[in-house]
């Protein structure tokens, strides 16, 4: 395996990304010379298969692939969340099933033409807009990723959790987002000039409300009707939600019912009970909106277990609040050297961002690492600064290193570095 | 209504495409005006809702969103189509439950463990993979549309057949389509110099082939492992599949079994028998690889009746087997003058990329048309243009531009202009 030495890129057997370009890469162990018997038909070539149908859905052999770590916390029927499994994906679309899901008092059953979205307070005309209404306004579409800000939480704890990347780090997913610009909405009904904030109100039991700055409206936030292609999914807020590319889920308010235009934000209480970061002084930094820069190994990683020694794919996502991915370093060698990922064909802003390093493993304990920068040039942090002059009650808005261990047997593990 | 006087683009209504960047516009009779009453709580918010689920499914209220036009041909059990409801949907990628299906003897049901992928023929060293063996190489992933060379056939009838979108161009979608360069595996059993063809072939009991050149498969073939995030569905060639960016979708083969390097073409009975354009001098142009520039509105379109006159917006796609869309026009005047419309912010290449414009209906009957151009400078051609030359048996290939009819009563019909 002459190649492999090559194009060294950094420590322990990280190859260059250059390495993706070349023909000829003996992948090792898992290839298999061809024989006349390789051509022989299977069962499943003997006689005609299944017709066409409605609706298509995933094979029998993939009936794992659901979203895992499904949580109830204390509330209502229905208070709680399920995550993405993000292990078993690829690419940077999440399929609507499988988008993490966050409910304070579960999933309303909403009649489409009964729900409307009513807005008011400081406006020239408070109006209700059905969603026929709204069909009528232009649109836009844009892929983004969303992320609760409790996501990764458990990486606050002292000591590593172990659980998939699902269970850790599954409450980020990504999906196309369609619908009519806020700003044409709030324009319509005029805005009085005293209006600064809005509260945004959700037709579930919990009635999930968040104050928003009027700035982020008018720049790019969206009340959403469509989710990849069609409309929401229940669990996402059929039939319309709020959305604010790159900031925390929490205020992309679900089951979108009121917009009320106010001077102040309203301290609500699913924004000062939860959502706020306390700090070690006793001070809590109220308010986070963007999601800080981010990326993660999805494969290997937890629960999936490494083979024979050789040729692997190190590949994972990377995303950012403030904008386009730039960079994406991975190490190999638990940090001590780093070198640049491959990152896939579509860089969007605010997106999910595929990477992908070649890796040959030899065999022995190693650390495998990611960090990504954004346009904004910051650089994902690690643990240690994350946690710096934060409470060890903190939980929210966590976005440093992660560090996957690979045993000797394979068997990969979350570490602290 | 004097807003919409200030900015006029073409004929009949058409409302230049800066209109989306104002505020301030009434959407007239769907509007309506907010009241006290507007703010009582509907029945759903009176108790707590659905729990969290491991996957999840559209609302109840969107059970007719499903594929349409489900249609056997003659052969075996599971031979025939079915389509993606392009006018029920908005954005550009299908969710994969939609996405279409053409069969040639239905889907097998194909156990992942014991699939084998055999590269052979004109090659050094032929090889065969697994799953596991694939999952070691380098993948890509890119948002790409797929057209069947069948979609939008009925077109080149003598009279217009009336249907939906979905009936009359539903053979095409888009997906996030993730795998494994075919190059690198190429390369890695070693093509030998005469190698410049291959034949892909299905494990389906069709034995579905089709000949492939060698310099397509070197620029961007890939073995398609993910659709949208997870594995492929059955239905769309679990668990691999060739995909030919933006050639028809016949040649990207399901079920992928075995790829043979060859000299030439072979003249499978699927390249012979059908997806050949007869002339009307008898001769056949036999090959007809990338698909051509084309777009279509999809709302309003038939079956989705117009309201009362007012604002309305108009939106659909627009792909080209060539690379991006460039451009898009919109004509409300049945062609006599056109407007820009806008594009939504990712124009891709060899994707589905949507379109809108603004347009006022006076509730006078219209003919409405859209007309894209791509980046290699092609623009779609008229119906008359397509068919010149062609023979009246002539199938495959339409890319001719759609007229919809819209009545003084809002109905909308197909009609050829």
């Amino acid at each position: 395996m002459a190649e492999f030495d090559e194009l060294p890129a950094a420590g322990n057997g990280l190859l260059d990304r250059r390495f993706f370009l070349r023909a000829g890469v003996a992948s090792g162990a898992a290839l298999m010379t061809a024989s006349a018997s390789s051509l022989e038909r299977q069962e499943w070539m003997k006689g005609p298969g299944a017709g066409m149908s409605e609706a298509g859905a995933p094979s029998s052999h993939e009936s794992h692939v659901v979203r895992a770590s499904i949580g109830s916390l204390t509330g209502t029927t229905g208070t709680g969340a399920s995550r993405t499994p993000l292990q078993l994906l690829d690419g940077i679309i999440t399929p609507s099933r499988l988008h993490f899901e966050r409910h304070h008092s579960g999933i309303p059953d909403i009649d489409p033409d009964q729900h409307r979205l009513v807005l008011h307070g400081l406006v020239e005309r408070p109006l209700s807009f059905s969603l026929d209404a709204l069909a009528r306004y232009p649109m836009v579409s844009r892929i983004q990723f969303l992320e609760c800000s409790g996501n990764s939480g458990a990486s606050m704890a002292p000591e590593p959790a172990q659980g998939t990347c699902a269970a850790l780090h599954g409450l980020v997913s990504a999906s196309e987002w369609g619908g009519v610009p806020l700003s044409v909405l709030l324009e319509e009904a005029g805005v009085k000039p005293a209006g600064k904030w809005l509260i945004a109100e959700g037709a579930d039991s919990a009635m999930m409300s968040r104050s928003v700055p009027m700035d982020k409206i008018m720049d790019d936030a969206i009340v959403a009707l469509y989710q990849n292609g069609e409309r929401l999914r229940p669990s996402n807020g059929y039939p319309m939600r709020l959305f604010l590319p790159g900031w925390e889920g929490n205020m992309c308010v679900k089951w979108l019912r009121t917009i009320k235009v106010v001077d102040q934000p309203s301290m609500t209480k699913d924004e000062t009970s939860k959502y706020s970061d306390l700090q070690s002084d006793g001070v809590s930094t109220l308010f986070t909106f963007p999601m800080g820069v981010k990326s993660l190994i999805t494969s290997p990683s937890p629960g999936l277990s490494m083979g024979a020694p050789g040729l692997y794919q190190i590949s994972g996502i990377a995303w950012s609040g403030a904008g386009k991915i730039k960079r994406v370093e991975v190490s190999a060698d638990g940090g001590k050297s780093w070198a640049d990922a491959a990152l896939d064909a579509h860089v969007m802003p605010k997106c999910l961002t595929r990477f992908r390093s070649a890796w040959r493993w030899e065999g022995s304990p190693a650390v495998i690492l990611s960090r990504a920068t954004d346009e904004s040039g910051s650089i994902q942090p690690t643990r240690e600064t994350v946690l710096k002059g934060r409470s060890t009650a903190a939980f929210y808005h966590y976005n440093g290193i992660q560090a996957w261990h690979v045993a000797e047997n394979g068997e990969v593990t979350n570490v602290y570095v």
